[in-house]
């Protein structure tokens, strides 16, 4: 018998402006993963098209989706099959964040259980995608679809996920720079003041609410961000210009989408003019820049039957 | 033609654990006033009932009611009536964080405005009850009713109300004891670990998205915090003790209401034992208490016809 699995994870943007470290989307917009048993095969071959063929190792070894399947086949004490091809059709750019590799690690892990005896539940991979990409921030609304708000208990990852409507858009718009996820880092504050964290208190309370009753001209103020977006919106050229472009092009809010490069827009129309306003705003600073509008992805990462 | 008037206005618990200074709830559980016009008179006679007959005004100008009731009369460019009477039913405790006197305020907006000519909109009432209070923590809920999530945008107040289930209880357990205001906002520090405050944001965001879930096991989660719980928690004698024994009582969480001495218990069954359970431990500690098993009041504060 030959097995034959197509799987198809979202792209996903994480601490959506005030949800710093807690609030991600997964968004329409989808990496693909098939897998093709091959007896007569010795290894696992993989295949690559799209983007990425630059800098992803296609070793199984090497390559992320490879090593979240192994991680697994452990996990559920199973073999993978010894033979197979792996093709990967890559749409999610790459360190650009819009979780590619969060997409890989829940690819593999999904290909992986489906593979080995299907053991383990959704919670079991949250929790593994966790380790292996060291925060839940994207494997959360990768896995579950949906606005994902997740907390860690005691080393576990608990993901509450809430289905956004088709009248929300979300366009995306990615620089051709990388944000080095060190300077990201360094980037950030080691104490705060009081009234700034009460400050996010409050929006992120906004946002979800905001979400919750579908009042979207209130998202303004919901994306309002004092923890990570001031610190960290100077490590993309050109980027205070295009948040600001986006809203003067009628966006409902406009944040970074992970810790960048790419920046996010929340809209309800106007979505094509506000695309084309950042790109034109990068462009100004001398960066060039691909849009995309995109819907949320409800259902999340999944095998297609 | 005699105009008379009966106001419902529900009392409140504000910071709701991760919620601090942005999340609210109503309670069901009432003060009353009714106003009589009495053309004889030649000036409004407050009667006071039920709690808080030592220590409220009850002369008109100095009553918190009555001042609201003036302010609106000012702000809608008419006249209250010269005469009548003022009968004030009050069962929430004053000055335990259950938000008397934003019921007090509220109550008076609400009267004044439809004594005046209802010109204000929900919206002018909020802004013109927060300035009178300093802050919207209470007049919010008590106004929209359900939970409250509060933001402040250019010295005006804007309030997303979400409606809670039947399902969910709510055990407020009030000391015989007071927390000055002034010794609540000293025990607050300046600045804070940048980590509690991305732990409060998350955990806000969870405590939000638990309950439009409806995943109340989760609120336990929810509800942990960082930014105000620890520091006030010792303003109250056996506090901890009280908290805990709620949980250990099967709460889904508890936490600090406002800014004390009352302490607020979710929970989903076994509210009974709960707040025997809080009682006994403020009992333990030298310190009287009165407890109420109350559920969420999702109209808010309104003229009973």
């Amino acid at each position: 018998m030959t097995t034959q699995l197509h799987v198809q994870i979202p792209a996903t943007s994480a601490n959506l402006g005030s949800g710093f470290d807690a609030v991600g989307i997964a968004l329409a917009f989808y990496n693909d993963m098939y897998f093709t048993e091959e007896p007569d095969r010795q290894e696992i071959v993989i295949t690559l098209e799209g983007l990425g063929q630059d800098s992803i190792p296609t070793c199984f070894d090497d390559n992320l989706v490879g090593q979240a399947m192994k991680a697994v086949a452990v996990k559920n004490r199973q073999f993978l099959p010894k033979g197979g091809t792996l093709r990967l059709v890559n749409r999610i750019p790459p360190s650009r964040g819009l979780g590619s590799s969060s997409a890989a690690l829940i690819g593999g892990i999904i290909l992986g259980n489906a593979l080995t005896g299907s053991k383990m539940t959704k919670e079991d991979m949250l929790s593994l995608a966790t380790v292996m990409e060291g925060h839940p921030d994207n494997v959360a609304p990768a896995l579950y679809g949906g606005l994902a708000v997740s907390i860690m208990v005691d080393g576990r990852t608990m993901t509450n996920s809430i289905p956004i409507e088709e009248d929300l858009s979300f366009v995306t718009v990615s620089p051709q720079i990388e944000v080095s996820t060190e300077k990201a880092r360094q980037a950030l504050p080691k104490t705060i003041e009081y009234q700034s964290a009460v400050f996010n208190v409050s929006r992120v309370s906004f946002l979800i609410s905001s979400l919750f009753t579908k009042q979207y001209d209130r998202l303004q103020y919901g994306l309002q961000d004092r923890l990570h977006v001031p610190y960290r919106i100077r490590l993309i050229p050109g980027g205070s210009d295009v948040l600001q472009a986006a809203v003067n092009a009628g966006a409902l809010g406009a944040t970074i989408s992970g810790s960048g490069s790419t920046l996010i827009a929340f809209a309800a129309g106007q979505e094509d003019h506000i695309m084309h306003a950042m790109i034109h705003a990068f462009s100004a600073h001398g960066v060039e820049a691909e849009g995309h509008i995109l819907k949320c992805s409800n259902e999340g990462a999944r095998i297609i039957p």
